[in-house]
């Protein structure tokens, strides 16, 4: 057979029948999901939420469908690994699409006649205009909340879903690459994020393009920028991008993240344009020094607070709390955030599998912030930094 | 002062103060909002949504304020339009982040001692790992839902509105046309979505760059592609992109959409790669015939449903029901896709003001997918085709 970098069918119905497994044990007779994360991860079928309602059903015997709108009827049979697939002609509709939903259900034996079952939530998000019952009023019975062992199950990456990151980092690699050749003072944040992005996604296309899909609603590809993290606004995290011009001294904060089948992964430098100023240079270090202390934390059997608690001491050891913004990292895979969280208020423990950013950050107003991600998997020894760019000041210092 | 093309402060403040009042004659306290778009309409404020937590609070005197993360404070502080910000450290956090929004409430008279209050949704939603408790839990009471309200308010558009998205129409049409002019026998999908959307882009700022901001998560600029609608693929219509490689007699679906200050235009126009086959030709005119049916019926007064009626009785009367995918169109502002839909089950009756997608589509297995999709604004006398792009098929075949 033609060979594939994507998860294997088998893989898709081991997670079913570990959720399967789950339900019987909780007397429940099956279970909805919403999300579409959680729908791509157990079918393998990426879409686009809208409006109208979609959803996934399994029930305890292990039977499986997909609920989904007449206009991604043909999509869905050609891509989701599920037993059928049931549709409703459109939203909204007369009778209410979850109508459809209930049928199914009760065609499934997942509820009706007050079944105990389970949904990672009450009914359909209303986004994007849509509203309709909760499945608690539509069904009579308030479902029991699946979260708990979604998470669980996905927060443990198999090697197929870490081979996929790793894809992922290597194109993200070169895009950040690029976007570092390409930035010098007076080119403009768009001219190199666009050129950078555009040069890596062509690249990857043309190399693994037979056998790579991004199965992504955030990544089309590479995807290299400053989300206008530059000069004095690189003190603002998540401040989206308004192409500021490149000037000498400016501190920058630069990504280059990609998704592979759908699995994320997270690359960011601080990078400086020109020699580095002594406060620059004395953040910087310690930006570095606040990573290796996480990385030097980061193993099987602590626990996620740990890690944090040991960044957050040398925060309070070098007088630099008040430069803090937010905790050590968070998890990441078919979500670019995803739980559990390296936080002093997340007790959950670290199991080899699980994948981390790691991004400890200072944020000086006036100077700049100084932020390094990575994103590194535990292993039974410790953890292996999947993203291999250099992170030394050398490397990260651009001519002027 | 200097020129702009944003929203002004006097028209935000207005749009509270509408909220403001629909709260006091509900004899509500305030108001909670976690819905991002929400946000962005009664504050200006864009941001990404991640599992930190975000609100805006409106009390029944005209306070208001915005709940954020320690990580997003100054970004906040600098660009929401509101009275105050509130912040808690981080998430996870003990005690919860939910703890600080309750403080807040109780301090803004919102809510406590069992005063009713109102909410978008009963707390924020459980996304990327976040998970807290519901405001009916939090505060002892089940917060009358103010969705109707809003959504009434956003739905008929205010002539700065719609000056923003003719803006964005302007740098969509520069997309399509580059997407159109790029596109040949042999090039591939991504190349030449990714020239023509990078040249636009740039186009834009060098235009407009410092009275513009695209205030989107999905559009940073104009964003021309094809996604995945190539050939026989054409038929999936909302099918994500797979870099395919044109070929002669391809039929093409592509748009040109973009964004100004997170007011969205959407543009779509079926292309034939090629003469158009007899079979195409007849389905083309047959797309052109049911969006012309729509237009005419499109005018203030009469019903959403009216519209996709029409529109239907058009497929019927051609026997066209079997190429049937969705309805007529949908609503469009802060929005890719809002309420009220032109559809059959939308009674919600046609004001001017509201402006509209009108593409109703053809799909048919192994021939392609046609539909042209235009953002059109419902006027006093019946209607205006913002999006100015051809539409005849002639415009749209391209050499081979």
């Amino acid at each position: 057979m033609l060979t594939s970098i994507r998860i294997s069918e088998a893989e898709y119905r081991s997670r079913c029948a570990r959720l399967q497994e789950y339900l019987r044990a909780q007397g429940l007779a099956g279970g909805v999901l919403f999300d579409s994360y959680y729908i791509l991860y157990y079918t393998g079928f990426a879409f686009m939420p809208t409006e109208r309602p979609m959803a996934f059903v399994l029930n305890a015997e292990g039977e499986t469908a997909l609920f989904v709108p007449r206009l991604e009827l043909e999509h869905a049979q050609a891509n989701a690994l599920v037993g059928r697939v049931a549709f409703y002609p459109e939203y909204p509709a007369d009778p209410h699409p979850m109508e459809t939903l209930r049928q199914l259900l009760a065609d499934m034996g997942v509820a009706g006649q007050g079944a105990a079952f389970g949904a990672d939530q009450d009914g359909y998000p209303w986004i994007l205009g849509y509203r309709g019952p909760a499945l608690s009023e539509l069904m009579g019975i308030r479902p029991a909340r699946l979260i708990q062992e979604i998470e669980d199950q996905m927060a443990v990456k198999t090697p197929a879903e870490v081979g996929l990151i790793r894809e992922a980092v290597r194109w993200g690699n070169l895009s950040l690459t690029l976007l570092q050749r390409y930035t010098r003072v007076g080119a403009t944040e768009n001219e190199v994020s666009l050129r950078a992005s555009a040069e890596a996604t062509l690249a990857l296309f043309d190399a693994i393009g037979p056998i790579y899909r991004p199965q992504s609603l955030i990544y089309g590809g590479p995807s290299a920028n400053y989300r206008g993290q530059i000069g004095r606004n690189a003190a603002i995290p998540h401040a989206l991008a308004n192409n500021i011009t490149f000037r000498a001294g400016d501190v920058l904060g630069g990504s280059g993240d990609c998704a592979a089948w759908g699995y994320c992964s997270e690359l960011e430098r601080t990078m400086i344009l020109g020699p580095a100023s002594d406060a620059q240079r004395q953040m910087f270090e310690h930006m570095l020094a606040l990573q290796e202390t996480a990385l030097a934390a980061l193993r099987p059997g602590v626990r996620c607070c740990d890690v944090d608690r040991e960044v957050r001491g040398y925060y309070q050891a070098h007088d630099l709390v008040g430069y803090w913004k937010h905790h050590t990292g968070h998890a990441i895979g078919l979500r670019f955030h995803e739980g559990p969280f390296l936080d002093i208020a997340d007790t959950t423990e670290i199991r080899p599998g699980m994948l981390f950013t790691i991004e400890p950050g200072l944020y000086i107003a006036g100077l700049g912030g100084f932020r390094h991600s990575d994103t590194v998997l535990v292993t039974e020894e410790g953890n292996e930094i999947l993203t291999y760019y250099p992170r030394d000041l050398e490397s990260l210092t651009l001519p002027v």
